[in-house]
């Protein structure tokens, strides 16, 4: 009947809120005791242990891994993963940032900071795959018609390269036109190539937000933990940690698997992620990587 | 020693390569031998399940709900969903778009159309708030200087507004300016008015992604599972479904919990989400979704 | 000296607002002048200009087209572009969306709906390359290994799909896996494909936003305006016009260049563009474009 | 007639290709003529110039700042800047990051480091207003509830902080709970405050994409241009700048008008801005800054 005809909606000091006090105190409540609960298994144990009540029951098997200088300097914490919803992410080892002729061989930077890394991220790699983590590789590059490459990203390159050379042309001696998606130059080093079975996430920029398909893919494989390595730890290292982070993912970055152009920098991408209690995470390496896979027998 | 030092990376065609042969085949394969399990999951039992292997054991109770129209025209089909990973997202509720002098009303639509679903609104919160399940809120509406309002949206909202009163003005007998965050025609009428503990997220615009924090929201909160009521039914409601369903998001519209501002665009929208086996995700109704609750003994 | 270091910053009640009663009424005032202005050009002329005030000078001629059922229906009025900022954007003419043992076919649709409107979208492509305007195909598709493929999207495919032929796998008689990237299903036809100097953009979805580079290619090509085709109209063509708007683009549907599965779907789709004085944008066609073209001595 | 009608697309090789080759060649060397022709100004000036191929004529006046180590280090360059398309971008002075009892107070750093560039923001952001540059504040925060935070930020936070003190909770002394909207302690200093007419986005994380409006507001405006100041360096401002810098907008950073907790994070946080030519945008300083605009007429 008409009577139950609702013709227009009634207007409520209570729906322009932003929250409401009771709801402020209620939900936020909610939170702050789920986060005392962490805090006190954390004193108790020293870990950061994966919240079941917010991602439910694991999916793989749990596992421990030490973290340095965490909540303070000086201090060592431990950071829990499940297997299950955990990805090692292998970022940028390409020959444009660690091989001959590349990006960064162009500029004039020495490689050795960049590609010695490559061994700790390598055995970082085969320990992923045996303890069957999802693997996931990042290359930095754009479309060959660079439609995706900002002008100025251009124009920067071409004036810090050699003999004027930037991105989107082939150096002399070069493997390809720089940071195109195709070229040889572009390609991940065979150090630390992809196998079968894992993921590859093209990026057009050094992050990933905005300019990737990289976050609907960790969402597609139900990730919540990353493992992160790769090159260079100032650069795109850093601004996908930061990304990742700002989502919510609880990042793991391998310090002796990462590096960069400038080692002071690489240093103190390594210290920042550490102030504030772990700003963007937290700090390990390869080696305490295979001990925690190792004692949750995920590894032999 | 030195010779353990790498100097560079090693080019590698592989490294080149978009996904490898093998990959392509191993990993599609591992996916779509998942797809296949899903699929005479349904063929036995008509469900549309949750994927465990994907998002892990379930973290509350699981219930199912009767949808229309899926796979095909005139088919029942179930989608099951996960009580502890499900939101119920009420949408755009606002004096603006289905209470007196607002939005809408100024633009010359009756409001029949969008208040008059309010009832069954109210009844899937009810039932919601019942079993416990999330309930978020969306708003649409700008700042006060407008400055997150893009220009044209301004412009042809005056046109089209009674005395050529937009967005940011207040229209004679008016509640405030309209679609302006803070204001009481902006504000949730007082039929499904937020209570304590729900969330609320503001929108800048019809959809949520690039112009809101609701997947950010979505994915603090471990969701997987929408069910969406809310106004209107074509623009907000369906722009919202459509960007939850690209980044994997399980989406059921209760169909008598939405209205739009014409008859024949709110049964369309209806419609097209039922394209294509469920092109957007599913359908049903507040009835519907009562009984599912129900028959899982999460309400009475 | 020491005087002059702050040691800390200072309090204050006023940066706790989200803007200022001030701010609010001046910058707020601002834009609602500049808004008045572009009211009083419309109603003076029927056209809604581009906005120097915002975008600067023009980059290249500008031109009109007509649109129809503006601001309201049964009224006509007047787009503005700037040939220098407008891009032409070919939405999904893939063999997956309208040619044979494709997607959409072994869904069981009728290719009609979807092929015919071809030959307009070609007659648009052709004014459009002669009127010297920036053109960008995109293609719905996924990598090989499908790992940026929600699982629900690929279930939902299988079960509707004729023999259980769902995503990334190859229908009898089908030219390659279906909506997966390289796969001849999935790339362009003939009859509107790209020619040199063309822009194409990949999406992992319906929409843009979030699943592809497309918002950074329209900002590192200086677009604002953008002029809609492609397939189909109710699906992709909708989700990508919606995040567009949400983002400020000026976005115009050429309806007869574009179709959906289901007619009624493609009619209303176009209808729904037209609520509220344009809710998505505007609607015009081929032979508008041509004529606006034309007037502006673009095009013969 | 029927001849007319197309029934259905025509597959087509060419059709699946990412781009073609004349494409390739086409547009590729179309865009990198223009970055010859930028490189070309930049040899013959020292001037990085405002496209206005891309961006059209100019919408206000140009003016242009030195900025240090640039393309190498010891090397000067000049920035060019259109001051209708440029907003000086003042971040996260809020009582939290610079002030006492806020979050960073609570976790023990001295506040000297971030109070101390007040001064130097204090007079880029006069400059900038005589200057009539856009200015945009942001602030870091939370909603009441804490909906768009992540449970391992408050965790990590409340590990750290003094007293076991953290985001959503009140210190002793303190003006408010910690990083949250609408609390005091969030508000941004006196120092700096925001003055009428200006913009103010908040966002939920360090950066800006995914977790906030900032980049609509920007687009909103029509800005390409950045100039960044505020706390800290190497974490909330440096995460913008990255995101900006990938989307392809010109960021100068002013070293003086930023701090860090850390000095030792902020020289480096200066350091890998300079990298690469510049990797992700310019460094200068509140000085050269007044020079600039001095020397374009824009302030006396």
């Amino acid at each position: 009947m008409e009577d139950d005809v609702i013709h227009k909606g009634t207007p409520s000091q209570a729906g322009v809120h932003r929250t409401y006090e009771e709801s402020l105190l209620r939900r936020r409540g909610e939170i702050l005791e789920r986060v005392r609960q962490g805090y006190e298994h954390w004193k108790q144990t020293g870990v950061y242990g994966v919240p079941q009540w917010l991602y439910g029951p694991p999916k793989g098997k749990l596992f421990q891994v030490a973290c340095e200088d965490v909540p303070g300097f000086g201090d060592t914490s431990y950071l829990e993963f499940d297997a299950g919803r955990t990805a090692l992410v292998s970022i940028d080892w390409q020959v444009d940032f660690c091989g001959e002729h590349g990006y960064v061989d162009v500029m004039g930077y020495s490689l050795d900071n960049t590609a010695n890394p490559l061994k700790y991220a390598a055995r970082a790699l085969r320990d992923a795959r045996l303890a069957g983590l999802l693997v996931l590789h990042c290359r930095e590059g754009h479309v060959p018609d660079l439609s995706d490459c900002p002008y100025n990203k251009i124009l920067r390159s071409k004036i810090i390269g050699k003999n004027a050379v930037g991105i989107g042309e082939t150096p002399a001696g070069g493997l390809g036109p720089l940071l195109v998606r195709g070229s040889l130059s572009w390609g991940i080093v065979k150090e630390v190539e992809p196998v079968s079975g894992e993921l590859i996430v093209d990026k057009a920029g050094k992050g990933a937000a905005l300019v990737s398909d990289f976050f609907l893919t960790l969402q597609n494989a139900g990730i919540t933990h990353l493992i992160l390595c790769g090159i260079t730890t100032d650069v795109c290292v850093h601004t996908i940690m930061r990304q990742a982070n700002d989502l919510g993912y609880w990042c793991m970055l391998l310090k002796d698997a990462t590096g960069a152009t400038d080692m002071g920098n690489h240093e103190a991408a390594i210290k920042m992620v550490k102030m504030q209690g772990g700003v963007f995470g937290w700090v390990s390496d390869s080696v305490r990587l295979h001990a925690g896979l190792s004692a949750a027998g995920l590894i032999e």
